[in-house]
């Protein structure tokens, strides 16, 4: 009899353990649940339709609706899994008829993702209040678009960020409000992010840093926010706070959720229940850098993790390595990256750091057209290994990253870096490498110590 | 008294080795000698200036006069270096005037460069023949360009292909001739040599390859190439057979060449002779992935050597780990790089190899503006390490180069990097990093053997 594998969510992680198990097992049986209308999209790809760069909602589409018939997979869109019974290894799910029906597993994959965190203050749920998550919620944001002058968005990470460069694309005046004293917490060193501020401020954004959102504030829809007492007009809010790992439907089955809140996950993204593994969003990743449990909530994640939870849902063998964590983005006319620990982060688990950054360009001087970039690198003070960078520069900074992330992989030094073998040429590159200059300041101020 | 450093070249190495030895004694009398009437500039930039991308050579000049003053050079232009006496540490130098002065020294630094190989073919000496090294070359070939209808470009590496670039955008047609039978043979196999040369041919340019040059024809001035029986049409010919390194004034001296004919030097950039230094493209390197000698004649490889020459020529001490050859330029509208070993290469030291190569893009699929890029990654088949990469796109690629650089320098394998924690986000990557998947297939390849 064939295996039965059912996903309980169907994006990035859901749909790659799904491709991965069909490539594992030709005659399983593969079924994807999803409560959304859509099948697998980019949500990353959502603030770009808005900024208007992408055309349209619908080029956010991941795969064909052939690639589901050709990979035989049994689909179940706007179907809403209900309860998982893991000793009888059966799903009850709601379809959009409101019928439930009761799904029998040999492997089940827990791919539901997370939700955006909607914080509860006065106003939350007021019209215009929207997140920036789903298709839907990109939808409404549009339409919302079309007659609003000012929007605040909450939280300055990623999203955040992306979604006060649509809005202020679309010539809509836009407040960031964050409630750490400084943009992207989670990736940038303080150093970093003044310096991020000042470019988004430099296309017409205002940033708050330091301050809270007391509440929305409007009758019947939003009018605007109060913030640490001040109010600022407002027609759209967009909660950008971060998002939480979907777990109420394993609440009570002995699955064990990590310190961060997420599904704890071995190497092959099984759960400590037999036959039950997650991956993305809602499971909880491991940090080679300090060891210690960590969120790594992005696509990239997500489809590696989802691939190899599909593999061993299938009866395959695959083992995903610890994370290193990279995240790049592109707002404006720049972008921003970071990989491994910053300094703060370091600090909070008890590491000692030592760091430099410093700004050079892209190209070499006297080409035309080069653009400013500039470089963290963060390194611990004993053995000079390389921890964590950010990066911040008008073209470029994906690939630096990149480079940073293989660095930190193979535990290199920043000595080590600063001897990089780096590739030139006029059009595309400096002399010198700033990655390579960066971390030659960084391995002199370890030498000196 | 003070030291005396005696640098005969004044360009990449030489500057930088003057700098260098600047910063490490701030007493030393550094004088630089160089033949050319023009301060240190950057060669690399003189396709661009032709292709009128760069506005005017001026731009190239790497210091403004005012660096001479402040570091306390004595810059010699015009000058000639004639003989050395390595044991009174002497140096005859010819001035413009046509004076010879006998300069002492205590540290000598060979950075005299190389010298582009004249084909000495019947006709290489017809006006409009030109090598493509110097300034003067380079304003020789942009005062022909103004009347030429027709180029011939021999040599198809890098320079051969930018010359080419900045002739066929002025409007000239334009053939390459490349007596190997694929173009790049140095850096590229066939294969990505063959993809290069359709996206060299989609913009004009012929491409003639495994034909030689048998003579520059023409009787007061140019008038076209036979290349192999075949006459073509030609009011410019470009020599870009690559360049020999200049070790004329050494010669006699005891002073030791490698096997590739450039200056043995230790990693300390010492020849063998007491008080006499080299560094840039006159010295030979020592490849990191096969341990033997090689020549490594770009910018970056002059700026590292000539700073570390400079160092220890001042008494200081600073050492050069072994190289691994990472190049890139850009020609039309793509890319192209290449760092450690081609397939060829590998094979003609003995090495076996495995190699995948993919095509992917530069942004996500859906993004508007994404380009193509072609990697190729080859790795030794037993320990799996990757010994070198050839990238070909639209854009990103030095960074790529740069990656997979650091990956050669800390001995990764392809699988290791298959599992590189790579950035993405739609608008600068694609989920799935290009390079990881190359080397996933060839780790794949690996395992089957």
């Amino acid at each position: 009899m064939s295996r039965k594998i059912v996903i309980i969510g169907a994006n990035a992680a859901g749909v790659h353990a799904a491709n991965a198990a069909r490539k594992t097992d030709s005659k399983a049986q593969i079924i994807l649940i999803d409560k959304e209308p859509y099948p697998a999209y980019s949500r990353c790809g959502i603030p770009y339709v808005l900024a208007g760069e992408i055309p349209s909602f619908n080029d956010l589409t991941a795969f064909p609706p052939s690639h589901y018939r050709v990979m035989k997979f049994d689909l179940h869109l706007e179907a809403k899994a209900r309860s998982i019974n893991p000793n009888d290894r059966i799903v009850l799910v709601e379809n959009k008829e409101g019928n439930i029906e009761a799904l029998k597993y040999d492997s089940l994959i827990l791919t539901q993702g997370a939700d955006p965190f909607i914080i509860p203050i006065r106003g939350h749920d007021l019209p215009g209040v929207f997140a920036m998550r789903t298709m839907d919620d990109g939808k409404a944001i549009q339409e919302a678009m079309k007659t609003a002058e000012r929007a605040i968005v909450i939280g300055a990470g990623f999203i955040g960020l992306e979604t006060a460069h649509a809005l202020a694309v679309n010539k809509i005046k836009t407040t960031i409000v964050e409630v750490v004293p400084y943009i992207l917490p989670a990736l940038f060193d303080e150093d970093m992010a003044d310096y991020t501020q000042k470019k988004i401020e430099e296309h017409g954004v205002d940033v708050v840093v330091g301050k809270r959102v007391e509440a929305i504030l409007g009758k019947d829809k939003v009018e605007g926010v109060n913030v640490a007492g001040e109010e600022i007009n407002a027609d759209i809010v967009v909660m950008a706070a971060g998002i939480r790992p979907r777990t109420e439907l394993i609440r009570g089955l002995g699955v064990e959720l990590g310190v961060t809140r997420a599904i704890r996950v071995n190497p092959r993204m099984e759960t400590n229940v037999s036959g039950i593994f997650a991956a993305g969003d809602c499971v909880e990743s491991q940090s080679s850098i300090t060891g210690l449990p960590c969120l790594y909530q992005l696509g990239t994640n997500a489809v590696r993790q989802g691939t190899t939870a599909g593999i061993n849902a299938a009866g395959g063998y695959a083992a995903n390595p610890r994370v290193i964590c990279s995240a790049v983005s592109k707002i404006f006319d720049f972008e921003l990256g970071a990989v491994g620990l910053s300094e703060f982060q370091a600090a909070k688990v008890g590491f000692k750091t030592l760091s430099a950054s410093i700004t050079g360009k892209t190209r070499a001087h006297y080409f035309p057209g080069g653009k400013e970039v500039k470089v963290k690198i963060v390194a611990e003070p004993i053995l000079g290994r390389v921890m964590g960078a950010q990066i911040v520069g008008g073209e470029d900074v994906a690939q630096r990253i990149n480079m940073l992330s293989v660095a930190i992989q193979k535990e290199m030094t920043a000595l080590e870096l600063s001897t990089a073998d780096t590739s030139y040429a006029p059009p595309v590159a400096e002399t010198v490498e700033p990655v390579a200059t960066a971390a030659e300041i960084v391995a002199k101020k370890i030498r000196r110590r």
